[in-house]
């Protein structure tokens, strides 16, 4: 393990040193420092080209033809099996398709409908993303009989019981990055018959993550933030192999059908992962997440692993040394239990994290008092993220985001 | 009325007087006739470089701030709202997002969860698309009580009772194009205290739909057909103002609550329309959607349906001039009762179209037995249907398509 670097010469060295530093050419990035890829990653430079090869010359030339011509059809596979490798998942594992949000409803409502008799209830944690809430909240509203129980995180695996369902957690914290450990979770579900579904959005890309190993029943995850495939680019979503068969989701469309072209009455799911597709694929997005996910090509994930944890390291001790205690550490101060994102409390979190954004140096607000700076070493280096950490502690030494223009909304925080 | 023209000085003298004349220039057409626009719209000149500006220059220069600098928030709504005047709503009655399958789901469901205790019942036709039975299928297994009824179109009035809670139908039947009476249904329903919704995939964008006038309860609708979106661009939906109040979707994302970014752990959904979105709305996707949209700029929908008819009157007058009894009209004869698409039957029907398409004329084929021809006025003229008839009477009368290459089948047919 390296040492944290206590000088700006020994940032500029460990970027020199780097095995990721020629990720950085692979993306096109505005002038400043972009501590949100956690939010949306950063445009690869070869996303134009690729969404201009599908858009001019797939779908200009080919027409409806493209389908068959180039392989649309198979295009939600072939990304889930790109991805597969990242998460520790089989290539027929995984499969691209609609929102995170959408896929959520998918697995927990296939859970639930599978489930034995007498498991009706799902456990989650107060404070979840919000949208794995709702969408629990939603399947809930739509099954009368099912119990969604929140308690933290801590009190899950006690409470999990003979009519626990489902069990759903996410593993990276989008507030604080505090990360769950898989394995075990994984196997206290287990233990107690019910099944786990880890939300990985916060996650995929940026820490270690080996389903298979952690027998992780179903998973579903983000193809925005740190697979760089553009605003609002498709999620995927993972089934182990050996429930494949077992479940069904009710959003039951036609790309789902075993056939969907013999257009029959009747529902008969596919035989593997892509029974869990809906509609029709949307593949101008998949051409953009697909070139998001080259990012990745010929990259070990340990080194990114490795390098989001030092760049984490190095940015938390210099806020900390230039800051003292004007700021709080709101995430994990251990790696092991942090993902790729750093959190500071502060009374003006809103404010100055418009400041920052001021002067070129871009994290984000989490309501109520968290500002968020996320590592994303691909296109990150040591020597950004001490120049960022310099910039904080100037703007904290000098209240510099105590201005109004500071404090006004927007609709997106 | 003008006549049909029976010669192809006449087609020529049709298209060179034709008002929509102009907007074929809106469109990159590939060498050939391609009639399968019902199925995939071809691509318009504009969207390439309205792509570009959203991946290259709103998300590769802005980032994350593109969700406000470029208001991506707004842009689900802002498209719903061009869609709006297609179809005769009011601009906050429809919204883009997800897919057709996704929105048939949301609507199903929230028009059962909506309804009075005792209408748990939903009419619809055997052989609708199969999507809207399959997501029927799906809503049903996953809320116990839910009754699926599917009886013959002109059965559906007289079957509708006080255990109905939805009619869904298909406006222009996917096959034969078969249109039906939208006001006559949907007051059928709504005297009887049912809610109806329609499935507008084969309408929108090519046939006269009036959805207030009509008193239409809910609708869904689809980007890559007429409205030129790319393939698996997202779908629409509408929601009838008096509704929007009473109704919530189960697939209750993040994106519909009515304050998303106060990240509060219980949902509560937006005050219109908005509540009927998900997860984060897929920005790439919905740039070629607005590129496509804005083909119909400047356009008089009452000229596209004009020219629809005349140009399906035409191609059928052709066909059965050229090929008699050897092709049988699976569609209506009668314009007002029919879409913007052909079918014929044809026992060869898969090695026929193959055959066509050979030629450079593309249609479709839809098992077990139909080659369909869609008429799109934006960017089709007289003289190419002329010209696809000579063609495909010249195939029947050689049985031109009858040789092994063609009857190899795909896997998108």
């Amino acid at each position: 393990m390296k040492t944290i670097p206590s000088t700006l010469a020994e940032a500029r060295a460990r970027d020199a040193a780097d095995p990721l530093a020629h990720a950085r050419d692979r993306f096109a990035l505005p002038p400043g420092i972009y501590l949100d890829g956690n939010s949306l990653g950063a445009r690869p430079r070869a996303t134009p080209a690729h969404v201009a090869e599908v858009v001019d010359r797939q779908w200009g030339e080919s027409l409806v033809a493209g389908w068959n011509r180039h392989d649309w059809i198979g295009l939600p596979a072939r990304l889930g099996a790109r991805i597969a490798p990242l998460i520790g998942a089989a290539p027929d594992e995984v499969i691209v398709t609609d929102s995170v949000s959408v896929n959520l409803f998918k697995l927990i409502a296939a859970a639930l409908m599978a489930a034995p008799a007498g498991r009706t209830k799902i456990l989650t944690e107060p404070g979840n993303f919000p949208t794995d809430l709702y969408i629990a909240q939603g399947v809930a509203a739509l099954r009368p009989g099912t119990i969604l129980r929140t308690l933290p995180v801590d009190a899950i695996a006690a409470a999990i019981d003979e009519s626990t369902a489902l069990v759903m957690l996410t593993h990276v914290h989008y507030r604080t990055a505090r990360m769950l450990d898989v394995e075990a979770l994984t196997a206290a579900a287990q233990a107690k018959g019910a099944v786990i579904l880890w939300d990985l959005s916060h996650s995929t890309g940026a820490v270690t993550l080996d389903l298979n190993a952690a027998r992780v029943d179903l998973a579903v995850g983000c193809g925005y933030k740190y697979l760089n495939g553009g605003p609002g680019a498709p999620g995927f979503l993972y089934v182990a192999e050996r429930h494949q068969a077992r479940l069904v989701s009710p959003l039951t469309g036609w790309f789902g059908h075993q056939d969907a072209f013999a257009f029959s009455d009747d529902y008969v799911p596919a035989p593997g992962i892509s029974r869990f597709l809906c509609g029709t694929p949307p593949i101008i997005a998949m051409a953009a997440l697909e070139a998001g996910l080259a990012t990745f090509d010929g990259i070990a994930i340990a080194d990114v692993v490795a390098k989001s944890r030092a760049l984490s390291d190095l940015l938390i001790a210099r806020i900390e040394a230039l800051c003292g205690d004007a700021l709080t550490l709101a995430s994990p101060r251990d790696a092991d239990r942090r993902g790729s994102h750093i959190s500071f409390a502060h009374e003006d979190a809103y404010a100055l994290t418009q400041a920052l954004i001021a002067q070129d140096i871009t994290g984000d607000f989490r309501a109520p008092d968290l500002f968020r700076l996320g590592l994303t070493p691909l296109y990150l280096g040591f020597a950004d993220v001490w120049r960022a950490a310099e910039t904080i502690g100037e703007l904290v030494r000098t209240r510099g985001w105590d201005r109004p223009e500071f404090r006004k909304r927007a609709k997106v925080t």
